[in-house]
């Protein structure tokens, strides 16, 4: 007999996946040129080119039985070296090798922290909006994923609700920053604010709650600031990072956890990541992919397209007339719909080819996303379909 | 606080490993070259040229953005296609692309199988010897491993004990041919038997019994022989493979689950390891590696080294009067100790830097596994030192 659990969430699949399949299906009808998707969060640029030429050189001059060999269950040192010190030298941390697990991507990443600090029947809670594929990563553990509603002013933390609900058998609070999907980068006072409701109920219940921070975005800043580091301001914190966006590779599943050398247990829990490799299968990214990164961990592609096609849409929205964040990072921005239902109003964009993705699944009912990691000439030419889109539907 | 059952693990690692690195440290003492190391099943021959070359061409030729982008949560198509076309062109079956799920080598294809066809608290039946990372793959999942005593005999499957055990909870049975540890590969005659005790009990307890087929050594077979395909057998198989050991790759995390098209819900399977992938954080392997995998599915790496060390070996343990049996794949060997506590034997051999595995983990105490997958110049070389051990302690 089959796991009837998993065959359930067949029924419940991703929104996101669903209307980027729509968009596929649509752009064979119309030439995929004339959709304006902007459903998935596909980086839209390419990876630097000292990323390319790094893989082919290990190709043509590593041994190959040792660049494609089996690594260490905790990683390849050299690999693991090469974080830390890139994490030491752009953040002031004092991170070591054995503090950095190579994991395939943040989903990798985080899906090992949680299980690390839960047992099943914790909770872990989470601030809307957040990303819908927190649900299965949380809930699949066995702990129960707890959502703090959204402070809609800001999309920054609501802090009366925060206080409220985390309670006793709260282990850990998973946040992510800059967001997808408001693209809100957590203020330094948001953070110090954070940092001390969990001091303080930490001292309170008599454990640590951990602090796993998911920061695939962290790159992708405007306006010329950096993302404040998360682990600065907690030392329980579990940093889960992604090569998908900043080095636009997110077919090759690479990322890691950074286990904050001020952790409570923290030597213990990189050893507890390998283990938990062992039983879901995991044992580290692809090793080439390990090592093309490392050397090329400093980098990013040209994200600068991300900024200005988010100029773009938020100047359109406003003048358009929408309730609308301006994004510090990510490539998303978050409107309020024109009408209370947003999966009505998203309906009805699909009539102008704009795929939109409503937020109710992300905690924010009322809201919709925009993934405008596309061409900067396609964003251009969905602003007038947008604006008659409103006209036609909403005027 | 933090998850005890994973802290718990770490003081029960794999002896495997602790092997491998105790006869790496030794050989920092006195030379890698000196140290018989047959912990490790790390393929010692390179991948084919086809495959470095073929992953330089994905790299220079094509798109950055379509060959690093998101893989569809499935597996991209035209890969699965391959292995398809692969797998019924060499086995005469009858797959289509979507029986095919892409997964992070051997490990994470038997950590998907696992979990969809079993629930926490029912039963999955090995047979010893059985290699020992069956039991965290197991037991993570919330099953539990029952593991069949071993027929000593020839290392093929204790009937009398398997239908005595084949119990109403056990949900899917895991097997592993050619074998790690024994090498011995399943005869026609197995494989009709096993098929024939799972139609059985499948009737009798009302329900079909999945057989997990774990496959990563199906290329590596002696005397000019092909390994029995298992899928052939029974209908309710998923087969279990890696392109580690074929096509040396085993830091490059790649295999797949085949699902056998007559398989009971085979299409729903497919998309339940999809599922079971969200909540794992896995997603597919590496983008890249997976096109140059598809590219090379039918080659595989110069194999013929493991044959000439087996035979190597094999004599030698028969002039010394060990009792073993015959590999007729893979790169172990099984001899049974010169005394009843392995370990001790083991223990023994670590003074002439022979480094053997003692075979408690694999469920058949009192032998021993050596992984021959080193160069034939160490074999020979380890030939008259296995002599002197034997000579100096047993005689």
């Amino acid at each position: 007999m089959i796991n009837q659990h998993y065959l359930d969430m067949l029924s419940n699949k991703s929104v996101i996946r669903e209307l980027s399949e729509y968009a596929t299906a649509r752009g064979k009808e119309i030439g995929y040129e004339n959709v304006f998707d902007f459903s998935l969060g596909n980086p839209s640029v390419p990876t630097p080119e000292a990323f390319t030429l790094d893989s082919v050189r290990l190709l043509n001059e590593m041994e190959p039985v040792a660049l494609h060999g089996y690594s260490p269950s905790l990683g390849i040192p050299e690999v693991k070296q090469d974080v830390a010190d890139s994490l030491n030298r752009r953040f002031g941390m004092d991170y070591k090798a054995g503090h950095i697990f190579p994991a395939a991507g943040a989903a990798g990443a985080i899906a090992h922290a949680l299980r690390a600090v839960t047992v099943p029947g914790d909770e872990v809670l989470v601030f809307a909006p957040f990303f819908p594929e927190y649900v299965p990563y949380i809930n699949d553990t066995g702990a129960r994923i707890k959502v703090v509603p959204a402070r809609f002013e800001d999309f920054q933390i609501n802090f009366e609700k925060a206080e409220e609900m985390l309670t006793e058998n709260v282990a850990a609070v998973l946040i992510n920053t800059p967001n997808n999907p408001s693209g809100v980068v957590y203020s330094d006072e948001t953070l110090k604010q954070l940092a001390d409701l969990l001091e303080r109920k930490s001292a309170q219940y008599g454990h640590n709650i951990f602090l796993i921070s998911d920061e695939p975005y962290r790159e992708i800043a405007f306006d010329g600031k950096t993302v404040p580091y998360t682990a600065h301001y907690y030392p329980h914190t579990l940093t889960c990072y992604s090569f998908s966006k900043s080095l636009s590779i997110p077919g090759e599943r690479i990322g890691y956890i950074a286990v904050n050398p001020a952790c409570e247990h923290a030597d213990d829990l990189v050893a507890m990541f390998g283990q938990i490799s062992r039983g879901i299968g995991h044992n580290c990214p692809s090793a080439l992919i390990m090592r093309a990164m490392a050397d090329t961990v400093d980098l990013t592609s040209d994200l600068s397209v991300y900024e200005t096609n988010m100029n773009l849409l938020y100047d359109k929205f406003k003048s358009l007339g929408f309730t609308v964040q301006r994004p510090g990072g990510t490539f998303y921005i978050f409107p309020k719909a024109l009408e209370e239902d947003a999966v009505a109003f998203c309906k009805k964009a699909l009539k102008y080819d704009l795929i939109l993705v409503p937020a109710d699944g992300f905690g924010a009912p009322g809201y919709f996303r925009i993934a405008y990691c596309i061409d900067t000439e396609k964003v251009e030419r969905s602003l007038p379909v947008f604006e008659r889109f409103v006209n036609e539907e909403y005027r």
